[in-house]
């Protein structure tokens, strides 16, 4: 099985990290603990070399160095992406999955010019317009509850919220081992008089579709209760539900924080509480959830948050390796054949 | 200076709280603490005169009982309310504003008939085309942000996203005590290649005014990071980034409960805790910010939320008596002609 890896410069220009260490040290991770795969990274080769010399002999068998001159900047726009820098390290990556060599890809580089990439050289499933960015979030009784669309497409129609409700569903089934995961709409009312036009529209069609167990819509705190294991939504409401929860948990441990410096007794309690709060943020913190999947596509595209950490750069690593082991690709378009065939 | 407090039967059928003992605690408190006002109280009166026998002669002297035979429930449609519940308690504190007998009107009733009926009745101010509800959220370093619109128009245009910035302007200016407020446009990126067409509409439109303090776009993150002291957004997505934070925050808490009857060290750890916890979830807990303004209206309108607790639906009276004293609606009006009249 053949993996891939985009060590994308760009990178470096984003977040304050140090590029490469933090990439590479979590692709040699993935080397050393997952022999099953072969490994395949893009990038500045003077970079990279130096690092691989750290595996052993067996292990470095597995990797292959794809030398890149390019670099997409996270100012680059999508088209600039992907007119004017063919030799980039991410276009290498993507056209690596368009051409079979890899099953998947992983970056933490532009967001939208790895979106643009991927749909134009990787394109998508029959039956899907678009691709959707997929994350999971936590849920109270540590259960993981998706959300999508987070980005994808900020233009939505309501065929696409029915095809991400598709989707995600099969993700859900797969990655979470759920029998007929609940899939609900994201709405600002559970009553049936409520929602916008678009959101309205698509509840209709989901209705109508007995190979999705539909359970109508929920309102945005509902994500976080174990109501749905899947929550539909067009790319802007999912992108601002995503950052403004990671907003307030941020908010919360950074006062938690402030307390310590504040009186004796609160810096005391904040003291004694720390291991406990961060026990809890690791459980909502984006990192552990880091790893958004670009679905849709016939091929397995993974985005890693641009700043992540080693740790959590590796998380998207292995949501990328159990895609490419359940063959994620392969089970949306066989889903959304059986769905439009219900429809006919 | 008249006050209006709608006490809304139909609270008794909404988030099992108990109605009337919230509603009219808060309001006898209300009466109590702030001499400069008289209260017209809408509702059942066998329900509402014993309370109101616990006041003293010279409180129960500012206060007026309207006895109301109908109820709007949470699950009538706005346009059920409107057109079949003449004699509900909230129609009657919406007449009350309307007629100018009464500053403002607090309702923890259904949100939809209490917008269409504000709308109907008392009427949007000229240049206004929707009102919309707006609500603080904390941020860090203990400030305050203002976030609209929270779902009074789910199908929002670019020239309504305008309109919100310019009366978030003044309410931050008016009720946060700003000088050209930081006002900005809720997006899914900060480059200027992100967003969806709506967004891009309006930050073309905020760009060339003068008269407020436009700082471009925030992502769903930095409405907690205290960027900027209003962030304007269309109701769907107001809505659900309201919910999913305050979704997460709960999340958040109720971890922290549950750690208390897991091992005896979390235990120890979260009973020490509970406290400093508790303190901060009260700065993000959504009772602090209870009382969304209903604003854009010839008059004051402010929804508590339905379940709120007798403290929260006092802090939803006391924004409604800080508009009232600052004449928010005539500031609107006059912020509105300003810019209008710059873009002649």
């Amino acid at each position: 099985m053949t993996y891939f890896v985009s060590a994308n410069h760009s990178v470096r220009y984003h977040g304050g990290r140090s590029w490469p260490p933090v990439i590479l040290s979590a692709a040699l991770r993935a080397v050393r603990l997952h022999s099953d795969f072969n490994f395949i990274l893009c990038g500045d080769r003077s970079v990279i070399d130096p690092e691989l010399a750290k595996l052993s002999d067996a292990d470095r068998s597995r990797v292959t160095v794809r030398h890149c001159e390019d670099v997409i900047a996270m100012t680059d726009s999508p088209s600039q992406a992907l007119r004017h820098k063919k030799d980039s390290s991410m276009r290498r990556a993507i056209e690596a999955v368009q051409t079979k060599q890899a099953d998947a890809c992983v970056s933490a580089g532009n967001t939208g010019a790895l979106m643009c990439l991927a749909y134009y050289l990787i394109k998508t499933l029959q039956g899907i317009d678009r691709p959707a960015l997929v994350s999971f979030m936590p849920t109270a009784g540590h259960h993981r509850v998706l959300l999508l669309d987070l980005g994808a497409n900020v233009n939505c129609t309501s065929e696409a919220l029915f095809q991400y409700a598709v989707m995600g569903s099969v993700l859900a089934e797969q990655m979470l081992g759920k029998q007929r995961p609940r899939v609900a709409l994201l709405n600002v009312g559970e009553e049936d008089i409520k929602g916008n036009t678009l959101v309205k529209m698509a509840d209709e069609h989901l209705k109508q579709v007995p190979a999705l167990n539909y359970i109508g819509y929920v309102e945005g705190d509902d994500i976080f209760t174990d109501y749905a294991d899947v929550v539909v939504t067009d790319g802007f409401t999912g992108n601002v539900a995503l950052k403004s929860s990671e907003g307030l948990a941020k908010l919360v441990v950074n006062e938690v924080k402030k307390q310590s410096s504040s009186n004796l007794w609160s810096r005391l309690m904040a003291r004694i509480a720390l291991p406990l709060l961060k026990s809890i943020y690791n459980r909502v913190n984006p990192d552990q959830y880091n790893g958004a999947s670009l679905i849709g596509l016939r091929g397995i595209v993974v985005k890693s948050h641009g700043n992540a950490s080693a740790d959590a750069f590796y998380y998207a690593i292995l949501q990328a390796m159990q895609e490419a082991r359940l063959r994620v690709p392969e089970q949306i378009k066989s889903k959304i054949e059986t769905v439009l065939l219900e429809q006919l």
